[in-house]
């Protein structure tokens, strides 16, 4: 289930890092949304988290806001390496200025843990980081990355602080993130300042979980 | 394809109207969103439009923004009926505050339509007129409407006066507007007032096209 | 109370076009969100429509949603050239990823005209156009269309076909529309498309206005 | 400058929450948003915080993006109160389904401070915890919880796990919150979660600051 094999061989107490990537496209036609989360997912690694990630459009993942929705959903599975995560990364294209419909769906189907909750009746997703990173040809990574952290945070994700990362073009242009060559010095400084401040705060979490009152 | 036949045998100069229901849960289940759809195409119909409906899900609509994604994609005759309408209703429930990931899939496939153009050098989806119904237990319908109005505008679709509606429940409640047994009168006034406005809209469209220069 | 006076001497029949602009930088200091109104009100000129612009942060407006808030409140007057216009141009710069807080506090002022109606018992804003002007830095301009078609939609302002425009620079760059040298051929374009759609919906709407029933 | 004295008399390393209320209506008209911030405060209170609040439009905070706009600005004191305190209460009402103006000209004011930097070379608002309140007659919660996210978790903040809470009314309805009589048992709920997050989270963070790199 893990299209990503984890980048380093952490010891099981060492964090770890999910990438769910909510590129429109399968594998293994190259994802700008893909790379971005590899670009994550390395500086992660390079900080002692060991990683994975799943492309969601590679896997049969049901509509629907249950847990399992039937019928050959492989949605559970992905749900299980969620649980299993210190950190999320959702990586998604924009498409017509809004999140793309599979990272909707991803936050459909994490709407049914809303109502989960751990051995201590706290909801089940808590002492979790989330990180959002968005890529586009252009306009509308702050209202993608402020739609994903609402839904996040809202089945119990923290946020670190500037726990977003994004790149477009200029309005109305059609480069890719994938055509860059490079990664713009102001991208690749946030991207480095989220990686620093998830493993910070999911350090801090994973220490003194959330009390249940 | 069409899921609900022509509710009236209106000539062929008369307006159509096609609801795009974009519920997750397949039929026959009792759907919100496809009741309020009925209730605004019901009225459609008293002002002699013809109308259909599709149910999203019900359909093979594959991932993707081309108007063929191919391997037995069905959104190309559903595309066909959107060309074929003067007046699109997109319905769609709220989950998570946002619209269903069904509805985005709509938008990310009109998508392409926006680089088609007709005879005259003119957008496809241009002198159409575009409504949108909303239905969520609680909270999520303005930021939905905006959402869509938006993205089926850029695309080429008119909105007219007051061209959305809605029914949520009070904050962090669970009813159901298919449950509410008759709807409020507000949001009944509000239905009437989209239906008449879209119809108005759409005629004056269907009598004079945009022009192309 | 007209900053810029009507750029052409339109006979009484002809349409009219207010821009409303909401930089958040007082007069005379030049101003991105201006020139891109100027750039559109131009392009209405030479379809013939008298256009004029009010830079709302010049004035005196009064926080609150009343029609006038007294106290020297200036919005009752710029709400008289709504009123007397046939399309509005809400132009706002982004900030923060979101639409200024001067184009909210519009779309407040606007509020109390939702319960406000005219002879024959319409909505005041009825048989108007309005269309969206957005310039920053980088990033957020389909957010704050669709959160100004929506808001001002509900307040009885039809939308005509790709009635937003937008300028936009790549991700977390720095550089200002006023600065560019030149309009970007799709920007232009997409002003140009804009207005074009806008006269024709505001000519459609004077001939025929909206029913009352 | 401080609007309500602390409640507590909490010790010198004791935490600090500020609310910062964003009606658009001065004192001492009473606010349901600052009813709903004052029911958080007591909460936070509870658990040994001392508090403040400042009803923003009681201030002259003038338009911009800069730490200080000069000419009587009292934004600069406020800004002193948002440096001192661990957690931030940003407490906004709805219009027109956004958030009001008032809380987007906070944002606005903030922005100035992407750029500014403690002796150690991080963003000056690091380590310090944001949570958002909202409150409405109906619809419009959750996006106006999502954008005062981004934009905070931008300038630097953390969110706690779940971070947001609200009240609104059923669509089209035009109750207050300060008119309710009691909290309904869910907002009450999440209130408490809030608050006990919200604590946790700036214990851990003042505890253990962000690293510089």
């Amino acid at each position: 289930m893990t299209d990503q094999p984890a980048g380093s061989s952490a010891g099981h107490d060492s964090l770890s890092a999910l990438a769910l990537v909510c590129t429109l496209t399968p594998s293994p036609t190259p994802s700008s949304t893909e790379l971005m989360a590899r670009h994550l997912l390395g500086r992660f690694e390079a900080r002692g988290v060991s990683t994975s990630s799943v492309r969601i459009v590679d896997h049969d993942v049901k509509r629907g806001v249950q847990v399992d929705m039937g019928d050959g959903d492989e949605w559970p599975q992905i749900r299980e390496q969620v649980l299993a995560a210190d950190i999320l990364v959702l990586a998604t294209p924009i498409w017509m200025g809004h999140p793309a419909s599979v990272a909707q769906q991803v936050l459909e189907r994490l709407n049914a843990d809303l109502s989960e909750t751990d051995d201590a009746g706290r909801p089940i997703m808590y002492d979790k980081v989330a990180t959002v990173a968005v890529v586009g040809n252009e306009d509308g990574a702050h209202h993608t990355i402020a739609q994903m952290f609402q839904g996040l945070n809202d089945v119990g994700f923290s946020i670190p602080a500037q726990g977003g990362t994004y790149w477009v073009g200029e309005a109305m242009q059609t480069v890719d993130y994938k055509d860059l060559g490079a990664i713009p010095d102001p991208v690749a400084s946030t991207h480095d300042g989220l990686v620093r401040n998830a493993v910070h705060l999911a350090r801090l979490l994973r220490g003194q979980a959330y009390p249940a009152e």
